[in-house]
């Protein structure tokens, strides 16, 4: 068994770049465990005022889009300009991904090797919230280590996009040509959150489909309002096993950070960022707190069922918990 | 002054379907008096069990789109039918908006006037969930007393559309042809989630641009996932003052409830609204609990402003506040 470390080594081993002690600390941040929170709020604590010094890039798209090869090819592109990158997925264990960590690992096999690069699956569990809170804090974590670029990768199938896109620069979506775009379950909302779409495998006989899908998206997302930060989405296509369009997709994120960083939107985007944080660490406090109290956990399921049914009203149900949580009988 | 109505009283009254008693049970719901919050409970309890049997309708647009006209026109055609008729509206006094609750009651003037139909607009504060909450039970109410169709409206230009979106059976969304799409502001994700988009005043020179319109928003439409009710969402053109489309409207709206009746989308939409408003209730009064505490009410403001601007970061102050609120120093 390893030994077990201490705070001080957790945060100067991050703050030194050591692999293993970020692993851990990630692990550590992810564990479940009561006996593990305090730790683990020691070592954000200590990192904490080394970081926000990294661009941070959301990738999504459906399962098949080609995140793995894409991101691959997009990183070693990153990482040949001498620049180190973190890789971060959500969700890669969900059952509808079909994903898996293993997988994952294997097929970014040249990225994972090179020094400048890590990559890190994270095992999730079921709940939304936590995932990103989590997420959050691993993202925290590599910048306190010295990783330049964060990459943060989501399946772009359920809600998890909007945490993402909340606590990261850029947020980028990966969509195939032609395969019936009905059939790619583009989620409610996510095509709107995207400061680039990028279409992928456009390649071979592909061309033409992507060349269609190109002004088809482009169409699109001129109905929707200019966003806040004064950028238009530009919509552009990518071969990653090719290797065109990566470079230029790294080339527009430059540009959208030049941009963003001249008028001002990067500084009051990191603040909003913050904000945020802080509420969402309310919010899911008091909604873990509320889920673990034993006596809550052991009603929850029961009490949903009823109200799903018709047997409990909404109203009733929820003072009568509440009131067990707050001991007011 | 009134005199202060019993439990009795307001339940009697709404489902003897009673104005106003009605009206002042919607009013001691969105009262932010703890006085009222028993009495308010209480009521719902008494007519929940009444409840359910209404059409629930959602409209939206942004500011301009013609809203009142749409709803005034429309409102007539459904109590023309002989069904009864309730309009909530939902942030009418937002300072984006400019809109007005005295503005929207003498825009609706005919329809304010007709035995079938109710007007609400509700006086709003500026919690958004809040909103959202004393909405659904103004709609509960509503029901309660009896009316078919419960007509919801929000301004379009915020996050109330999603809440709205999870309280009703059907959303309709109204823009304008030709207006410039980026200036109608539509908020991220609010396209996707309509049922139905109705581009309004199409009259006289409007025609070509309204035609133009459809076309494109239905291109758009087609590039979003198939929704789960099995309906494909209609494009369609209307006239409030010329009357024209009015009718198709209403019709488009039956045909869909009648599938959904027909394939079982309709029952486990309700099903799932109930569990999201049991979610709800509980997310919503665990922050009402935490912003009312008087500690937290006084350290806020300070506390989020530091965390804006650096001076504390996110993670320790959410720790600092929770310890104060659940008294663990």
């Amino acid at each position: 068994m390893r030994p077990r470390l201490t705070t001080k080594d957790y945060i100067d081993g991050i703050l030194n770049g050591d692999r293993m002690v970020l692993s851990r600390a990630i692990t550590l941040v992810e564990s479940r465990l009561s006996g593990d929170r305090e730790l683990a709020q020691q070592v954000l604590m200590g990192v904490l005022p080394h970081t926000g010094n990294s661009s941070r890039i959301g990738i999504t798209g459906v399962p098949g889009v080609g995140k793995s090869t894409f991101i691959e090819v997009f990183g070693q592109h990153v990482v040949s300009m001498g620049k180190s990158l973190a890789v971060l997925t959500v969700d890669p264990s969900s059952q509808r991904s079909g994903g898996s960590i293993l997988g994952d690992k294997t097929r970014m096999e040249v990225l994972s090797h090179h020094p400048l690069a890590y990559i890190r699956p994270s095992a999730t569990g079921s709940s939304l919230g936590g995932v990103a809170h989590r997420t959050r804090e691993a993202m925290l974590l590599c910048e306190a280590a010295g990783y330049e670029i964060i990459l943060i990768e989501t399946v772009g199938v359920g809600q998890s996009e909007t945490l993402v896109r909340s606590m990261t620069d850029f947020f980028l979506l990966l969509m195939l040509a032609g395969a019936g775009d009905e059939l790619q379950g583009i989620k409610k909302g996510i095509m709107e959150m995207a400061d680039a779409i990028a279409i992928t495998k456009t390649d071979g006989s592909n061309r033409p489909l992507a060349e269609q899908a190109v002004s088809e998206y482009r169409n699109a997302l001129h109905l929707f309002s200019l966003s806040e930060s004064g950028w238009n989405a530009p919509v552009v296509t990518c071969s990653a096993t090719e290797n065109e369009g990566i470079g230029e997709i790294w080339d527009l994120i430059q540009n959208y950070l030049t941009l963003i960083h001249a008028n001002g939107y990067f500084h009051k985007s990191r603040q909003n960022q913050n904000v945020d944080w802080l509420r969402s660490l309310i919010r899911q406090q008091l909604e873990d707190r509320f889920f673990i109290h034993p006596e809550i956990a052991e009603q929850w399921a029961d009490t949903e069922q009823a109200v799903r049914s018709g047997v409990e009203l909404p109203l009733p149900a929820a003072q009568r918990l509440l009131h067990r949580f707050f001991k007011e009988e």
